[in-house]
């Protein structure tokens, strides 16, 4: 009788293989827990425990390659906006903030790779794209399009921020370009660097040369604590300018769903060097925290005209109603996002106070102070719910280039759904 | 103490095929029937048995949640057109009529979500795009852009449609808004609603407020039997214009190949309100079907203009000669593709008979009738081949805004072969 | 005894954890050896034993039926080039040469798909995208966009052709249009034809007729040897113009980056037909492989106007300084990509001479003489980093239809991060 047990359970575990499985986890550790009662109970002596242990240490690493497949995700953000205007039509109604489609993976422990590509605006532009290698001991080369080292909120991923929009400042920030970076990180600070060119589409019309820059930033969060987090960073960055040697600025509110730019600098010729500088801090006490940032770049121009010096900050306060707290992720010295505690999802209330000023010597591009009041609902570690009320007060200057009036001081109430897959 | 050892591997099994499955139908059937015999042979008492049964269902949960992660799938339309053209040249020729990959998943029973994008026009436009939360029992709520919901013809998929192309009228259904909708539904009818706001192009140029507009549809199916289909469908939906106040309507025959649009408006000045209503009724006995609509659209046009009134409609018969019914999809109140019986698939001969009017008052958009004959084959549930010979008859206005000369009557020869994955 | 065998269930049981979840190849060996063993043993009687490898088998079969699910992929190129400029600029700098996403599969033995989308320029551009038949025995049938049958280098994939780009003459070859093909092959040849119309963007701003054209390619491959391989091949096309008749070459140096075409005949009016012959001989014999290929293209205009006929060649030598040899796909007369044999890679070293003459009678379109030296390394098979060195000669006459000044002969060293997913 003992036999045909046997054979029932030989049969059914043959039966099971056939199973095509995705995501052991839960089971693997089900598993683990069972080796270890038969080890306590002796049905297993040690040697044979801990061959069956490393046996599946061993499918472990298997199951990583697996995992390291195309991985398919995707992002989508539906905006509407309703504008209380004080000048100028910025145009209330809805829009696809972001249709995003993307694939990640590596073949082995070296080599990786990411692409993802962005629908929401008919086009379809390339995002993050670039071979990765891994082969090193806690660094990471990169080649391709991705964000320069630069800046706490532009690193953060869109889907992650805390608010829907970033702060005017991260106009300054380079963001992506094609190049090849380097990063590396320790217990508690991260170092990244790299050598970028322009934009994959910098180069349509004019057969001059491209821009290039270097970049680098470094990272400290002295704490390593749960649910506590000190971050300091800091970053340089310097860019050549093309050929037709121009530069120019210009933004919009914190706000997408409008086209009006109000602070704009126009093109700014005769460019020979762009420096910029970057300073961050934020603290992370349980469900509190704060963050802030400073950028400034410095335009050199060529002899005999004056350099110039554009300035912006902002700094927000976060307070995770349901308890939760932010995620830090050490390795990038920038945070991911909000994980709820409960089946209810997790509240977040967050205040925001940015300025940005593009006025310096000849240039007018105008300035600007907002303040944002956010409220989210994070229903689930994908989807979340966002609310931002803004307050915009523009200077005389932040004209749009000359195409609206200045000293415009609208309202702005605006709603995003949001999901990641 | 062996009946220990025995129970532990039994759970342990049981564990194992608690891995979330992918297609493991058969083996689960099995591993019941397995479970059901250790019971009956006092292998394993009631209590062990109902916790394994019980592990078993709760593994049944997260096996929908596995198939809920992102399903990536596509459609691709290959055309063939040849036109023996009366007055103007439609070009002859081939296109990919479309191109189209697209994700859906969900997280949960609650989130889910959808995004389509089509290529084939070089471009890349974003279809379905939203998120949806089906936590309710029997309701089901969207935000974002999908079609609003009015209609049988467009709220049937273009994959499974009974010709190549939608009939003329569908220029009058509202389509894809970005907004929010509910839809519920009962054992013979259903509901949907919406309030959208502009398409997600619709704000390129202009900062004027966006349109918005609200629609219902409700459907009725009398009949719950296999092989027939009764249902009938009404729709109305209100829009409001954008700031600019401007509408117009246009289409080209029932072919896509060609970019001459007989019937066209022009646009329509100082337009307050757009009205639809549509009605909808369709018959399946078995392997015939017939189907219907009507849509009209009344344009309100400022004091002291004349309200316009557009309408069209259209008539099909359908018979599966090898067998097949047609699929009606209860909840939505629509139809999807055919499964042919056999291997060596299924064809089907229609006939449809379409009117457009576009001229009303002061407006001379132009009226067509159009008559089709289709033939398709479904090599299998998801490959289709399909000829279409389609007789155009035009008004002397369908001269497609004076581009072309009216009262022209060109007949269409077109096929199609079709892959959806 | 029963201690044994509940050992090596519980063994069997962590193998079957260990599968990897998603190509359980290996495992499914140690299952089948672990039946061998039970059988061996006396555990299963051969009955039992027949039972579950049958029960096996079958799911091994519904395994293939889950592999030709979609099947997703992409591929990235990441280029940086920099030109010894002689006359004009041409724009040293970076870009994404290529950013691919693709899904391929097949719904049973005789239904297949491809659909590849290319985002490198910011549009969106459908490359292969075509529906298959392979029901036949050795026959494939498809139809929608894929590449005509011609030409050796131009049938390669562009990730696994061995400079990083195509020779000069390519701008002769017909490439990717929509049409419906067949394809066929022997032990030692293969034979392609198929009836083609436009490229899916043909059709855009005028209604007269498409082009269409017809191809053939045949090769042989007399030789059945690893590591040496003998390929001859030929192919004809002819194709109407459209009702432009109007038709063009134009094409750059061999490097992606810039857009100057030195070559550009301008539009050539009044075409009849244009007849395209191409020659191609390969040979691989071990680490070393020597590739050549002839195009030419005949351009009839109106009576009285006299022929055209442009040509152009090339022919490059291959060393693989690590003992790999370039792999032959038989069956479609073409190469597929380098395999390293080692976890260091392959190195290969190639040299390339290339040229190309779009000067005939009334047509100074110009003409080019190339030499590349590339250096390729080969991570793995799925990436590898390029280096080219190319001295370009051009004539009097290739001054990109009169924008650029003639007899420019620039240098280029460009080096691309290649890899595909």
């Amino acid at each position: 009788m003992i036999r045909r047990y046997l054979h029932a359970l030989v049969v059914s575990c043959g039966m099971l293989l056939a199973i095509p499985l995705n995501q052991a986890g839960a089971t693997e550790q089900s598993y683990r827990d069972l080796l270890d009662t038969l080890r306590d109970n002796g049905t297993l002596d040690l040697v044979q425990y801990y061959d069956l242990v490393d046996a599946l240490d061993e499918t472990d690493t298997s199951h990583e390659e697996t995992e390291g497949g195309p991985g398919l995700g995707g992002r989508l953000m539906v905006d509407l906006a309703k504008y209380n205007e004080d000048e100028v039509d910025l145009g209330d109604g809805t829009e696809l903030r972001q249709a995003r489609l993307g694939l990640e993976g590596s073949f082995d422990s070296a080599w990786g790779y990411e692409l993802g590509v962005e629908f929401a605006d008919g086009d379809a532009d390339v995002k993050d794209a670039y071979i990765s290698y891994q082969g090193f001991e806690r660094a990471r080369l990169q080649i391709g399009q991705f964000k320069e080292p630069f800046g706490l909120e532009v690193l953060t991923s869109s889907g992650s921020i805390t608010f829907m929009e970033r702060a005017l400042v991260s106009e300054l920030v380079p963001g992506r370009h094609i190049g090849v970076g380097l990063a590396t990180h320790g217990k508690g600070w991260s170092l990244a660097g790299g050598l970028f060119g322009g934009a994959f589409d910098d180069d349509s019309d004019d057969e001059g040369d491209e821009a290039w820059g270097l970049s680098a930033r470094v990272t400290a969060a002295p704490w390593r604590k749960k649910r506590k987090t000190l971050h300091f960073g800091a970053a340089v960055s310097t860019r050549s300018p093309d050929d037709e040697r121009e530069i120019s600025f210009d933004t919009g509110p914190e706000s997408n769903l409008t086209d009006v730019s109000y602070l704009d600098t126009d093109d700014i010729d005769d460019v020979d060097q762009v420096d910029r500088y970057g300073l961050e801090a934020a603290l992370v006490l349980g469900s509190w925290s704060i963050q802030t940032e400073y950028v400034q770049a410095k335009i050199e121009r060529r002899e005999g005209m004056s350099e110039l010096e554009f300035d912006g900050s902002y700094v927000y306060v976060s307070w995770l109603m349901t308890g939760e707290s932010r995620n830090y992720r050490r390795q990038k010295g920038s945070f991911s996002g909000i994980e709820p505690d409960s089946d209810r999802g997790a509240w977040e209330l967050a205040l925001r106070f940015s300025e940005f000023d593009l006025n310096d010597e000849d240039v007018t591009g105008g300035a600007a102070e907002q303040v944002t009041l956010g409220l989210n609902w994070y229903a689930n570690s994908s989807t979340r719910f966002m609310l931002n009320y803004v307050r915009v007060d523009n200077d005389e200057d932040a004209d749009a280039d000359g195409d609206v009036s200045g000293d415009d001081d609208p309202e702005i109430l605006q709603f995003r759904a949001q999901i990641d897959f």
